[in-house]
């Protein structure tokens, strides 16, 4: 059997920027974003917050800094923020909560990476001077951990509710939040009203190369722009970057749907692949496979060896996310060199 | 009935030094510990850390600040901690673990709030950009939210064995160890062998007004008192305070097993007592109850109507804990009260 | 000539607690401070902050916390204190501010350790990426670097007006705030006045063995009290030290004075020296000495000799601190053996 | 007199990518650098650390980013740091030194913003628990606020020497390292034996958009990689920029003579205008001019009318900068504007 097409299904940060995006950010029109001079940097930023209905956006090098910034602005030293046990905040970006920020977690469980305001109420921490007042509550949509698992609004309001009632802040990490929206259909601008802050990542299923950008209010965002200086993501003619941004916004949001299809596809031809136990539901762009009596180790030696790349995803599990870069023809090959798979 | 007798099991803490110990404090000999001319305070670290088979120690105001300290010696930012999720370093301090060391915490499960080797060894974060890096194990003996539950050597030599093996650190938060020695049988310097810090608590049950003491190696207490200094744990004339100490360790660590005795006869009133769905198994000197049909609340507001203090300690359950102050009399009146308490 | 009576001028730290402080200490009303229910504490603190006519008092371990704790309360990560350069704070607190805090710092000169609102107003942050926000100005009085030097309150006027025009909190390390008073006979409530809060050191001049107290409102007290917590300065039964600090109060303030009249005897024979070639004006009870063709080290050499003891300062500086140990006989004795010296 | 031609001296980081850079930039290989696998990133690494005869380098969005990091390697909570008291990383990076890392400030003074190694023995804290410990020394080259001033080897060398003896790191904010290198004719690999980390910008003189580089052994920059992570500094598709990184090295650092030489001649200029008290020694591409009877908001005032934009730097002072985006036509139109001028 011919392997020579590489799958590589390990993230969709590995898109690479197509020749349009690219000659878009040729052409961009620069200045020093440090100075908040860079025009192309102020475009991206008005039009994804006015997109989402929010006041301001501060473009950043990385997802993990828009949520590190919005977890400063919401916390204190000695404070707590709760989120899901297996939200990317917590696990992913290298103890930063702790590092960036010295606050604590209260780490909830819930299916599919989710947790609802029930959860949450319980946990807010009384006024007690043993315990870190409770000043956060952190939402992931989709969520990775949970398969791509999807929030819909009926389910953030009551949490939304919650946060007003008890004065708590509510932070969206929206990775991959376009992803949830081309699934759910709701709309961004609804998402905005729900959330203190929103952190928006271009640079997985939307193809750039580089940034994410945080959304709030004008004054968490002026806070937030300081607090981007002393980590260091203050950068100069990043029009360059935002340029891309723009360009996916108005091209690559709604072809997302076609990951989420191949992605339901990819997730059939697994479930009858040898070793493969379960697969979690598939509702946007992750498939996560749930394995035995195989080690996920061994199960990824056998897919290199049909040139198909996928991550260790936790104890028994390995994750392939879809995106640009995988077409028809990339499915097709994954059909077809699995199948052949005999245990 | 005659209320009048106050019976307050709420901690071991609130123990008043008797008047004994109060002329021992009187007639001690002092200097200047910040310039580590504190006679008595020396004689103290010494004895302590004789017992335990370790290098030196030092006396600080209280156990969370000893274990502060150690969390801060064996982390830098961006390292992790595992420990129970119940553990009091990771509940109680504050936010400590964050606010002061910026370390990440794993939180296990395990029953009666221990934990073990083979757990330990799984969440163990391997080399990966993403991940904070794995330093330290935490232990707490007895086991406060397990039900003043005990740890035996025998248990902690994997651990220990595991923690030599992958270069963790391992430290004891120690505040109860004195009721688990007594509990087991086992000898201080037996388990002086096992960590790199253990925090010792002399204002719990050996009756005490104030004071911890760290045990570790020489390098470790120098740098100790480095941190301490700038936590603001240095203190004078400490020798006063050092010397009831000395006292609590010549007199009242045997007297413990009269607490452990007074508990298990508590909880088997507490058995008959309306509302009371189950007592944890009871191995020292606290006794957590599980409630049923009642909030901890109303349950704690009928005891203070009987003169007796306890606290909620979780959802469901209310603690009690027996101390030097609490004697046959008091255990009497406690039996007398309950057992015409009528659901 | 006959050494064997001990001049320790070190510190006003050394002083030994009294045969009556010390019986204070045994019959104070005890309970746990932890739980709030320490009479005695809360006297001391009640009776502390109605001196300075401030709304509440917070006990603590030493002044290093209370100052910890105060520039907690008043800065947040990435914000800015005014200080002098040789302030306690930045230099003696073992990097505290940074490490605690968070905080940076903006060290000012200005003669014997004082600064002014002028050299303040001129480096207050603008609002700028680049810059953390300046929150707080911190003063020292007496200040140990400048000699025991002394703020007036005319002199704190000013810093007092410019913060408030310009939303900076000011805050005091009043270490030794009661030898400023008794030097100038300013009264405590005036003081209180100009401050959002006031550390006061008991176990300086006042004679107590350990203790200071944070002075501030009830809002920032309360705030204090979780900060003190997981810096692990909560105390059980910490009523016993509280008693020396009334005692204290009572008993040993006025007497400060005498202090005050030895240091200057002191340095006027210090002043007939060898090697001695300026006394730093003497104001309270701390004496400066700059030397000459000789290094501290050799000086203080020198004076062990006689069973004279006293500290290194600064480059070429030794420090002299008068104190209740340090007698009129201690004095003759000094003089005595200095006067024998030849170079 | 025609203004149109904008005369921007305001910073070197201003300069945008020409058409040859950024030609290079659409054609890089690219990967994902998290991965670690971007082609063009990692030649870009190699390149710049084979340059400086260093082990390797890693790519930042900032040389904030990139001093921030190397502080982070080379200190601990509690440490010091000794710099001159102009330093960028001190001054300008948001207080960062404190809120990333914890670390205390031991600032020196010298002239044109250059400290040396008799200076920086004098300040080294010995061991002692009030004193936080001295880890690292900093310098900055050329010196931004000494007016792009430049150290030589033979001033590095007794640096390196006592670091070597005492234990201490050596850390270069290398932001303008190449405009210090074409000015004094020494070499790279000449510097990089000096330093235990070198950060090297790209956006600078060098031309690049975004980008700067952090040059150190291969453990550190391990280390380094993690702690960028946490930051949320790693980046996608970084190769984009560090292809104009790249080109810069091949193509723009020997030009950085002509900014010199202009800003040479911008001086000579500026000697002769109204209110310019004294210029700055000029070494490499910064001028400061020292003003008398006007403010320096005035001053700009009316070189803004002029159309020429220059930056307030300090009490009485101007900066301007040259780059490559100011040629002999910006300098003939300078000239030609400025001797019109009547006080």
């Amino acid at each position: 059997m011919d392997n020579k097409l590489r799958i590589d299904l390990r993230s969709d940060t590995l898109t690479l920027p197509t020749q349009a995006m690219k000659e878009t950010m040729l052409n961009a029109g620069l200045g020093d974003d440090v100075f908040g001079e860079d025009p192309t940097v102020n475009i991206l930023e008005e039009q994804l917050a006015g997109m989402f209905g929010m006041e301001a956006g501060l473009f950043c090098p990385s997802g993990t800094m828009t949520n590190q910034i919005a977890i400063k602005l919401h916390t204190r030293p000695q404070t707590e923020i709760i989120c899901h046990k297996s939200s990317h905040i917590y696990l992913y970006e290298g103890g930063g909560i702790m590092s960036n920020s010295l606050a604590s977690v209260k780490l909830l469980d819930g299916n599919f990476g989710k947790i609802d305001a029930e959860a949450i109420r319980q946990v807010i921490n009384p006024d007690d001077d043993h315990l870190p007042e409770t000043t956060l509550v952190s939402l992931e949509n989709t969520m990775n951990k949970g398969g791509g698992s999807v929030y819909t609004l009926d389910e953030v309001r009551p949490i939304r509710q919650l946060c007003k009632e008890t004065g708590l802040k509510l932070h969206l990490d929206g990775a991959r939040i376009f992803n949830a929206l081309v699934s759910t259909g709701e709309r961004p601008f609804e998402w905005g009203k729900m959330f203190d802050t929103i952190s928006v990542c271009l640079s997985k299923g939307l193809g750039c190369p580089v940034g994410s950008v945080l959304l709030g209010s004008q004054a968490d965002m002026k806070r937030a722009r300081k607090i981007r200086k002393a980590l260091g993501g203050g950068m100069r003619q990043a029009g360059m970057l935002a340029a891309a941004g723009i360009y996916a916004l108005d091209n690559n949001v709604f072809r997302l749907e076609d990951d989420h299809e191949r992605a339901k596809a990819l997730a059939v031809i697994l479930q009858q692949t040898p070793f493969v136990k379960e697969i979690l539901p598939v509702s946007t762009n992750i498939v996560i496979a749930e394995l035995e009596q195989i080690s996920p180790e061994s199960f990824l030696e056998e897919l290199t060896e049909r040139n198909i790349w996928a991550v260790k995803f936790g104890k028994d599990q390995v994750r392939m996310v879809t995106h640009m870069d995988f077409t028809d023809q990339h499915l097709e090959a994954f059909e077809s060199r699995l199948k052949l798979w005999k245990k």
